[in-house]
């Protein structure tokens, strides 16, 4: 139960790391990786035609601007691939989402929100749920969790206002 | 293997239909509604509720405008929601691509392309096709021929220049 | 005489709260609340079914991102929903507009400015002064003292200058 | 029980016209008018001053491009006011979507959908239901016919594909 | 020769006095006043009906959000209205810019770029210099040294690269 | 009194000739041109140069796409410059209304909505009633007949629906 | 003196044949090609990493929606690359212009307009001109042509409505 | 082997360095001068002109706004022009981009990235490349350099998380 997450640059960390946080919460394992679609091309293509035989069964891939590493990672590999769009100095993230999420037929991408790390490593615990029950189990109870959590801070909220 | 796809309107057939073409191409079985996040919430609620129990592994949430009903389904159930934006007569499909991607942290929906119906269903078969080995078969050899024949158009258009 | 602000995530309320301010100088009575359309999508509809039996007359919900908290009330109470979208950390508000506005055919929720907390309040005691002249007047009063304020600040602005 | 829809040019009529058709259908009287924001200042400002004392109780008003007839109107009434933006032949709606639901602090504009005529009219009917109560039961009722609707159409589209 | 610069908020001031600096410089008398077209509606109408008797030949009008301000004086004189566009908290301006610039056909406001203070003022000089010979040169004289000014900083530029 | 109007292409026309009756009927001439700032750059400088001297008093712009026609002009002539952006195949007029109007420091623009050449007529007008009395009365007129006709326009649709 | 043209489909022709026919007009020999970053990636990187050697010069990618095929070919060769972004069915072609102009730092792609195929075959021939001379001169005579054009044009014009 | 860079303002240099410091590492000689379409028309023009005569092979133009500067270089010389799009304080920097980018048939500019300095820099050295075979060496050492560096990036960041 492996997957990938690939960054177009290392300073995509600080926010990648979320999803990598949430992956440790589920005992998924994540290989963490710098490759850039535009910069090593050729890492990229390697990395995705290996993928499978290496035991990771999703990708996670995030990248900013003209953000394509999803979509060639994606050309490349039978997994499902996740994309997670970055917002960068310009054109408040709409460029990423746009390269990411407007992939041609044939070729999907299942694209998350604009910097929305938690959500691409949530949605991959979903995918392999599929096929690894207790993951489902563990996602019901953090999915149980998070409502009982809103419920608390709701009700806490209530009380100060009493 | 079954997945369900959810449309908002029976008007978003002949969009949701591409989706449902490519699963029988995949022999997946689609069980195809019309089911409304605003128009019958509790319908929406009791399928997405139930969904795992029936044996669905994948849902697919067609809507547009404001469009709400792969976020409903996906806040109630743990299976991989998968959202197809539609557009409509307005914003150019702008608006429903935002309503659907930029979920909040917790509750992913796996985007695609506004009207990308057909990768909304070959996202399904990549998502099963982790459980399902033959499925994964059946993508690869999808991808090749896909592959073969832009290679295809590619000679012909070649030779039609000569 | 009673309202509810429904708010998606505790940290809307430095914003939310100008709302309740507002509803204060109107005595009217506010029922804030911390419901999730996405982590807590059973409490938000038991709220909707429940909230006119409760005497709840007019429901404001703010919620950012993909906001689909006003839409999910909507379609689950007869009572007018006024929808507040929230800016979030990317695309400067407009996706939150967009999923708060472009409600199909059949739902409306009442929209007001991104970040608009007062303007949401404001609409909530013109709906209500439909019923209690009392509040009609003091919406007038409210109204001129508004104008009196903006004339005041421009004759004072004048005799700066002179 | 009275509303007025306003429209900036005789144009908007077909769009105007659903709502008029919703209203109709809830018997809920709608004087409906052509005054323009920029065309017919004076008519529009005696208009909105003098609608609370002819039994008017909630305003629709219906404008495109810089579409300033709604905060017209609510800058110069304390009824609730309802806009509904037009598109236009250019902006695909944004340009009068954001001149109606963008309204400064202390005149807000409840804002519906772009064309969207029809949810204008319902709340219009959901604001008067605040008072009177048999609209409320009908409004109720138009719900629960939408929600059967919907659940027919779904039934048939199942049964036809079997 | 006398202008006035109307302004929705006392906010904008800090923007509106660039455009007072420019007309200084021109010797053009600037009127500034603090004037809202949804909060002081019939101060902002009595202004407009009266402005060209009062001897103003240009106005210029800044707001932001729904920035109606514009609009709302152009349809209530025959005198040139400028449009200044503020940029508020969301939207980067764009909000205010489509509601000043996308008037309906029949009342012009000559717009200019968001937070564009000083092109407010260059305008409305440009504009009574048709009228007014001196003005003309005086412009002519202010164009020259802009050139000047560039130039002179190229060069200065150049040398302290060699 | 003398007004030019410049077109980028002859395509342009049709829209372009709105501004031309607009013109004819206050019997102000109009020198019409087919100029490009692109691929007429001289030609275009030298009309700017020399409009002025032949007794032009404004100028109308009007172009499509990234739309520099209007800037520049502006920037080889002290004229105000009205500039008209144009709708083009793609981007829905949102590429040339920001090429036209958000011109720098120093060079303004006095831009319209887009495709809306009947306003740019009408601001050329507005503008040269500064300096000639008899216009202005005819800008009146013109006015006062427009709002007759909406009055007319709408009494003449209450009676229909009597 | 050899360009090459790749488009992401065969539907695309019919625009980038007016790429083709202007590189003819310049006696440019022109590779056409149907190669997709997405369902054909081995063949694109093969062809971007054999270009050079196989005697391209400059290398021209047409695709919609995400368009990634210009970025995928610069990344995997040093010719210069330009990105031609096409109109699809949503988003006007912001998708595709998006895609193809925000490269990250390090990738350029020298993009044009969005359908601009004409644009983009003589950027190739000015790029080309930079080594060779004659088409430096050809190009020269192109400009001269297209201004003779339009004045002819403009005189014409000017000529019918006397 | 000479490039000039032109930005609109002196402000722009912070940025435009860093074009600049790209050329340097490739022996490339750059002119950096500060010239503005709107404000020094005629030195723009006049630059336009000379510069093939005075050696220039490729112009790169930096402008934010209603970025015209590219615009009107290109349409002067038959030399490729790069536009650099800048993002300013309002619109992201999508009206440059726009400005830049959608240029009419016939004059094209080879844009950039928003504020994509380096970009623009390796653009002009791969053009230049086309002609000096030892800058295409350089070029591809520096290609073979930023894929080294991201490889070693990569390998740093998988050690330090052993």
């Amino acid at each position: 139960m492996k997957i990938a997450i690939l960054m177009g640059s290392k300073s995509d960390y600080p926010t990648v790391q979320k999803a990598e946080d949430i992956l440790k919460e589920f005992d998924v394992e994540a290989e963490v990786r710098v490759i850039s679609a535009h910069r090593t091309p050729n890492v990229a293509a390697d990395f995705a035609e290996k993928a499978e035989a290496r035991g990771i069964e999703v990708i996670i891939a995030a990248a900013g601007k003209a953000a394509h590493l999803a979509g060639v990672l994606a050309a490349a590999t039978p997994l499902p691939v996740i994309g997670l769009p970055m917002k960068s100095s310009t054109m408040d993230g709409l460029d990423s989402l746009l390269s990411v999420v407007q992939m041609p037929k044939g070729v999907p991408v299942a694209t998350v929100a604009i910097d929305g790390a938690e959500n691409a490593a949530l949605l991959a615990v979903q995918i392999l749920s599929v096929k690894y029950p207790p993951l489902r189990d563990a996602f019901k109870a953090y999915k149980a969790k998070m409502e009982r959590d809103i419920i608390a801070v709701d009700e806490e909220f209530q009380q100060n206002r009493e």
